[in-house]
């Protein structure tokens, strides 16, 4: 239960932090963040929470990166699913607290909030096939940095430095092409307020990162050395 | 003596390097550093200070840091009130510094400082309830990060980095609301100078910031593993 | 073979990051991220990926690295050929990944890619002079970091941090001489999709940052202390 | 020798990638780097060179550093004399290195090239008594970070993190005052290409931080605790 209460707070503040950052302060007149800004939330969520919550639970905070984990041979298959429902309702909960402070600004109107998009909802206007290899890639990417920064014969300590770094180098690349998701437990919080045409979008953002995640971990297994 | 000397100027530094930045850098024309760079600079004076005085108080530099870490039950009681008020007067001496600075500009006026506000003093025009469930959270966020990164089960050396860094991603996501304190000391130490509405709205920059540090500080009890 | 899958991997994700960071997202209207953004792109590709492979390939990722710790008396004389293959191989696929996702944008035209240039095709119009000092003082320096933050005196696991932010810095400095190489791998890449000029101009990021990371071999193995 | 070799060429490299970044790509239009690059950069430059060279010469790169650490009681008086030459020695080759990248671009003039101004010479107008206080301040405090981040009671191994990001912040603050020296080598070099005005004021870089390190040194000794 404190595995799960953990993956909980963690995931609320992944949204919270990460897509709070865009929604408040990235376009901000003059002085707003922009993506080098909302790529450094991303990943500080994640970096803060594995300092703070790793000894506790692992810090996954993403329905992909614990698929990726149980197939790379790091996580119990049976912590599988209560970790993902635990996962998606920090996300929702993140979402409702971000809901719940732009609503208190005069004139706000959610739109698309956070959400994740392709075709005439990726922010540059990247088709469906651009977003899927992008999502594919990027999860993948981000298993090889989790599963090999956190291998017994990587230097101790820095895996969430690492971690934390990757997921904002994903957002540094992708944010333009679907808004960067790589986790489904964040495009579901989004979704959900958003509504309309993100809900309808939403599958590719549970099986890309999924098919991405899985792919590493059989890669990684097979580059890996022993453990130490 | 040496740990109230130590909270004094780790106090100054914070302030003057995140207020001192918020006033001398992030609007220069063309090259300023926006509120990235203020968020940046907010969390490397926490960073540059815990490897410096960590070893010698603790570096809290935060009321409801030392709050929320007595009720956490890291912090001695009998030293909380001493350590605030070296807080409060390091703040002060800060704003003292700054101002003398920026007082040599020719046509400088002092306008709002680096005062925190809300409602039509919100940068972002975010009203009462929306500053206040903001400090709260990011106070109680900010907690967790604190409280978990210094678990004795937590990697080593790290925790000055995950703070640090945590203290940038409060800002990046808050400064629109607030202009982000969950820091007593650093809100009042700018409201003494700005005067007016700043005095006015300073109980709330004290105490949401002082509930979500007592709500961190049980509830990291509650999920936190017993101590190595 | 392990080793080499390791290096194609890692080459990828610094040409698809980094590259990619350039291409996708840098001039992106308002928020874009800027040299800044890039900069810190490519310097978290090899963070990340030294953390995650560096215990397996070593996380070279660049032939003229591959070369200076040869010279520098790091690595095996016989696993230079097979080593700058594989990162070759995969820097080029991860142009062709690249590739792949911006041709899915409606209106796109490849123009220069993010290939490296001089003279007419320096992103600031810089000689071919200033080019080739740049290219072989950069390569130098980031050869130093690496020889320096490798050695066995060392702190032990800050290599990674240390290198993949030299790579960074190397970036903010010198990507409007040459759009910054520093690495042939990087630079093929680029120039097999651009094509024309850029294929033209290739030689030089081959032949300066070569003899900057042999410079830096013989200097550092003078001015280093005996390994512990 | 090594020593003095190994300040040569770490100072050679604050300049030429603190300054140079500067010089090149802070202004570029629309993706220049602005003065977060530019803060980016000088700490990166410390960083990099504390983990490549810390374990040879202590890495100083600075004359108020050498002086801070003497009064501190870290650092022989008899390599005072010589590590301060090799550093002016070292910036002006930085210096020169950079003169002759940037005088290949076409249109090139010098202007102020990096160099560190007051009066109507800062870049944002403010006063001799501020650059003043600015640079004693600033010195004094980066002096505080040196000192704490290396005592031995500090996180073995972070010292090098801590401090190049401390003259990052420093930089985030005080571009606007002064374009922030804090280290009378970096103004020396810039002076003397620049010539004029900058000559002129060079006397306040030498003496101003110079004074806020010998403090530094008197209060850490104060405060500190005993060696572990």
């Amino acid at each position: 239960m404190k595995k799960l209460i953990s993956e909980f707070i963690g995931t609320l503040w992944l949204v919270l932090g990460g897509c709070g950052s865009a929604v408040l302060a990235a376009g901000y007149p003059e002085l707003g963040i922009g993506f080098v800004g909302v790529s450094l939330a991303f990943g500080l969520t994640v970096l803060t929470m594995a300092y703070a919550i790793g000894h506790i639970s692992g810090c996954h905070l993403n329905p992909a990166v614990s698929i990726g984990l149980w197939i790379g041979g790091r996580f119990d298959k049976k912590e599988l699913i209560p970790y993902i429902i635990a996962q998606v309702l920090g996300g929702i909960a993140g979402a409702g607290i971000l809901y719940l402070i732009v609503s208190g600004k005069s004139g706000f109107e959610i739109g698309g909030f956070a959400a994740n998009g392709y075709g005439e909802h990726s922010p540059d206007g990247y088709s469906m096939i651009s977003a899927l290899v992008t999502e594919i890639v990027m999860t993948f990417m981000f298993l090889i940095v989790i599963l090999g920064a956190t291998h017994s014969k990587a230097p101790k300590g820095f895996a969430g430095l690492s971690i934390g770094l990757g997921l904002t180098l994903i957002h540094l690349i992708s944010i333009p092409v679907t808004n960067t998701s790589v986790n489904p437990a964040r495009s579901t919080s989004q979704a959900i307020f958003a509504g309309d045409w993100a809900l309808g979008q939403l599958w590719l953002f549970w099986v890309a990162p999924i098919i991405g995640a899985i792919l590493a971990g059989f890669i990684y297994k097979y580059i890996s050395p022993e453990e130490a």
